[in-house]
């Protein structure tokens, strides 16, 4: 069985990490799944725990933390907190499946300090001024968060040369398109094909 | 003008690398050529200089070699000789061409030195067995030269680290496909990006 691959979905607010990770989902047919993050927040109706989050206390988030089990994690005094657990990633990722991390560009640096073999896509908006009107038609932050959100995607922007990809959100069809190719392609490096070059190495001819 | 990609596809004699190109190149409406080679051989009945090949003298050859103009060369005494002209090469890119490069695995090595930002494929066979049945159908060697090529394939194989990708090429079409993807996606790194995103940290919002 070939491990799957870990592939984070990335990139400023408003530029649709989203939207892209749900078509990625569906166009996987089944050999993908989502990370399942860890949260101190309770379940509201109709979530499961292990399927939406799983829901831990905060003591056992903690110890969390302390024991290593988090690839990322974000906790703010006072507020809920979450984490992305290593187990249920590397179970998936054992049993063939990929894993898509949809995370903001300081989580998904984090994930990539502790799981180099990730691969990482960074989603760019095709200009500031359509990130403006994505967020502001969305609709869900204030003005001034507005503001603050476009300034940040410049921070984040300028990490580009962290990722393994950067892809345009302009067209989003062609923008999953471009995620799906990657992907594809992530499976065909030295790395991942080490096992059946070496066999074909051993082989008698 | 977005610069072209230099595109390697190489791997052990028998293994496709041709069959795959030219498709690459058909496919490509254009936007792709094939790197063309200088020799020492003479021109055969419509072979036409700048087309098939750059035709030239021995001396030239060596004086190009001296100057440093080719990304790759073979010299062996006695033999024509052939080498890979870095002029044509970076015109063609800086024209926005990706160029095509089919060449055996020594070759492939020799121009990752010289132009570290192409992308080397190394196509595989799905089988020693069946790349020893590819060499024997296509009946220009005799035995033990087949037999020499066997070996060597191992010996090539063995590098495969050094490629940027393994493309298995069981199924012609699906290798045409994979190849065709990588070349896709090698255009959505943050080096080839970073323009695009520079001008977006530069943008008003």
């Amino acid at each position: 069985m070939k491990k799957g691959i870990l592939f984070i979905v990335s990139g400023p607010s408003g530029v649709g990490k989203g939207t892209v990770s749900k078509a990625l989902l569906e166009g996987s047919n089944g050999k993908m799944v989502f990370s399942v993050s860890a949260t101190t927040r309770s379940p509201r109706p109709g979530e499961v725990h292990g399927r939406e989050y799983f829901f831990v206390s905060d003591d056992e988030f903690n110890r969390m933390i302390d024991e290593g089990e988090f690839i990322e994690y974000m906790k703010v005094f006072g507020r809920n907190n979450y984490g992305t657990p290593r187990k249920y990633v590397e179970e998936q990722l054992n049993m063939g499946h990929d894993v898509l991390l949809d995370i903001d560009v300081n989580g998904a640096m984090k994930v990539k300090e502790n799981c180099p073999e990730a691969v990482a896509i960074m989603l760019a908006p095709p200009s500031m001024k359509e990130l403006r009107r994505r967020l502001e038609t969305r609709g869900t932050e204030e003005q001034p968060v507005i503001e603050r959100r476009l300034a940040e995607a410049k921070t984040e922007l300028s990490r580009m040369g962290e990722y393994d990809y950067v892809v345009v959100n302009d067209d989003l069809d062609s923008a999953i398109e471009k995620c799906r190719m990657i992907l594809e392609t992530s499976k065909s490096t030295p790395q991942y094909c080490s096992d059946f070059v070496d066999a074909l190495i051993a082989e008698d001819f």
